[in-house]
């Protein structure tokens, strides 16, 4: 038996042309680099967890953190732990973290707000900078929020528009008239990947702005925004960097950009002199000013806990744990669903893709439903996508295995016939 | 010995004609309605507190929720928990909880964001409504932060400006050019009172709308904003709320503003079908639409703890407490402190001002340093304000007698002249 994880579960099926065996799959998690991770998240017995795409999971040590950041620092600090306990600085101490996952340098992220508040600030600094353009390019389908916010953010700017391109038209619709382009670099119902590197670069070429939305990227996939040469990015704290449920979110803006970057949100964290007092807004210097609020001390510090392991385990390792993940859920559904009415919505070609997977079928609501009841937790997505999400820190090969068999088991029973899975209700 | 607590302080030492006695002091704590509570807090021993007006301390009730929230909730109900621990629900439920501290109905109050993100929805949905009105009216000196997020959302909008005008020119300024007065209830650092209901009368008659923030007032001070007709306000979730450093704050909008009020940050969680996750924003029906991203879920439930003992002790006695212990604050400083050279810079009437009080001294940085070193912390506003805040949950009469003796021995060791003391620095 070939104990070292194959480049690919598909290419090992194809090529020994014989089904996996639960024994190879096992083997693999012994050989997994990153197998002693999982000792370090809290996760529920009898559960597959496969939305970790959606809220990550629970670190041990941050609920440890957590505790003592309640009890000691809240409770008995009090108010003096803005300064000893560094409070007031760590919505930059965990943004140069992030930073280290993205490929950015220190000073060019900060924790604040939520990845469309951010979104909403970066929006409005495209804006201002490109003030002769009229378009902000996206595509449909893009994270509703996304769009959303563009929506709110041109609703005070006449004379802008949003214009919708399906993503493989996206480079060539990019024009002198292009003041930004505003994509998800993982699609979050697909996974599909934008090239980054290349809309960025023809972006550049026309002299328009782009935003990349990292919220289904940094922490499984990939990402390097300096080699890039990204202007700005946001991303999502709850998903893959485990920050937690509504966890702050992070912002990215490259240094050429900050001396002329004003927030729409310019709120007293994000003041060059905050304690001062003063009347007028003047921005701080560097990313700071993109801070608007007093930042949420909690989610932070959780959301730091979560990038620390991160971190630990490096982006490489990540990436290619996700992707033997991935590739073992492809090839085993092959194998035991076969003729079952699933259709792989994601791209087939790892590399294309980010850290989850999404099927189409008729019934997708009421397989999730019974999935879910079965302790496989995935997630749905309107109108017939099962969305399952592979967090390389927490899950083992193994548990891949027993959520395809469940699945095969729950195609068989023709599930969506009762009752009790026919409604469709929000799983969020 | 009069048992029962003198209706002020000030009131008794001045017909009493005789010194203040901490045994009196100690007796007023045997009777106070409001003993209980203390104990309900985690408060470190040797410190006397008089900074919750900053950050309000930690209930014990916070502590055990969030331990649960944490553990059992995000740990082990992961994803699921959204709905099946009603997460999705707490904005809106703590909201109505807040509803009912502010006069506010349910349905009309949201917890989400900041309170400096909450202004600048607000701010945006007035303007819309008030489209050829020029100005937006405020003091100079109100709170920085929503000055600050004022400029921040007519960068945007041209044709538009913001006018200052003194607190007792305020009123007479209204015309039927003001679109929107944006006012501060308590001030932060005099802890002056603005009268609520005659400013939105007045500008109701110019056809004007008015956002308060409460974020000095709610938890200490009564508040009406159904009974004074308000439009919108805002507020803060870690002051006299007990959130929680950096809790999110809540927003107001009175039920008939509601269908026409558009938020700019039009997050997905304000969507009225965020779960269907179509491409166009379509608001939420009521105040849910003024939600943005995913909400912070340790900070909302973190801040309903704190909520709940408010509504448990009652907006009555919160206030009525408040207001002693500010009232046997200054009867004190006037005994002990006389010729110290601070000067008082809060109303002396108590129905004319918050629940802290602001002194000022020309040492007044290296005297507060001095106070924190000796257990007793305020805060310290630039230029020269000492800043004592007295909420009524936690403080004993006893504490207010043990800082000010402390106050009396640090004005007269002349703490300025050690140079420890002599270098000013950020005290948050």
């Amino acid at each position: 038996m070939d104990l070292a994880p194959p480049r690919s579960a598909r290419a090992r099926t194809d090529t020994a042309a014989r089904p996996l065996e639960a024994a190879a799959v096992r083997s693999w998690d012994a050989a997994d680099p990153l197998r002693d991770f999982r000792e370090r998240f809290e996760l529920p017995p009898d559960v597959v967890y496969l939305d970790g795409n959606s809220l990550g999971a629970l670190p041990r040590s941050t609920r440890e953190r957590l505790a003592q950041v309640i009890s000691a620092e809240w409770g008995m600090g009090l108010i003096r732990s803005w300064n000893d306990s560094d409070w007031i600085g760590a919505p930059r101490r965990v943004g140069d973290k992030i930073a280290r996952l993205i490929g950015a340098q220190p000073g060019e992220v900060i924790v604040a707000d939520s990845t469309s508040a951010n979104l909403y600030k970066l929006i409005h600094v495209a804006l201002a900078a490109r003030p002769d353009r009229s378009e902000i390019l996206s595509e449909p389908g893009n994270f509703p929020s996304d769009l959303y916010v563009i929506e709110g953010a041109l609703r005070a700017t006449p004379g802008r528009v949003l214009r919708l391109e399906p993503a493989e038209r996206i480079a060539d619709c990019i024009s002198e008239n292009t003041a930004l382009v505003v994509l998800t670099h993982v699609h979050y119902k697909s996974a599909s990947v934008h090239d980054m590197r290349a809309i960025t670069a023809r972006a550049h070429e026309h002299g328009a702005l782009v935003i990349w939305d990292l919220s289904h990227s940094a922490g499984a996939v990939e990402v390097d925004v300096g080699a890039c040469n990204v202007d700005m990015a946001v991303g999502c704290g709850y998903k893959y960097l485990n920050g937690g449920p509504g966890a702050p979110a992070y912002l990215f803006v490259a240094r050429r950009h900050q001396a002329t970057a004003v927030s729409p949100l310019s709120g007293w964290m994000g003041h060059g002199r905050p304690f001062d007092f003063v009347d007028r807004y003047e921005p701080a210097r560097g990313i700071e000013r993109f801070l608007c609020g007093t930042p949420p001390i909690l989610g932070v510090l959780s959301l730091e806990c979560g990038v620390d392991l991160l971190l630990e385990a490096g982006a490489a390792q990540l990436q290619a744990k996700s992707r033997r993940l991935s590739e073992l859920f492809i090839a085993l559904v092959q194998e035991m669903c076969s003729d079952s009415g699933l259709r792989l919505l994601s791209p087939a070609d790892a590399s294309a893709r980010g850290s989850h997977l999404a099927y189409a079928h008729p019934h997708g609501y009421a397989i999730m439903r019974a999935l879910i009841d079965r302790g496989v937790i995935g997630d749905f997505r309107a109108p017939d996508a099962l969305r399952f999400g592979f967090t390389p820190l927490y899950l083992r090969y193994a548990d891949i295995w027993t959520a395809v068999i469940t699945l095969r088991d729950v195609l068989r029973t023709q599930c969506w016939s009762e009752p009790r899975y026919a409604a469709r209700a929000a799983v969020t």
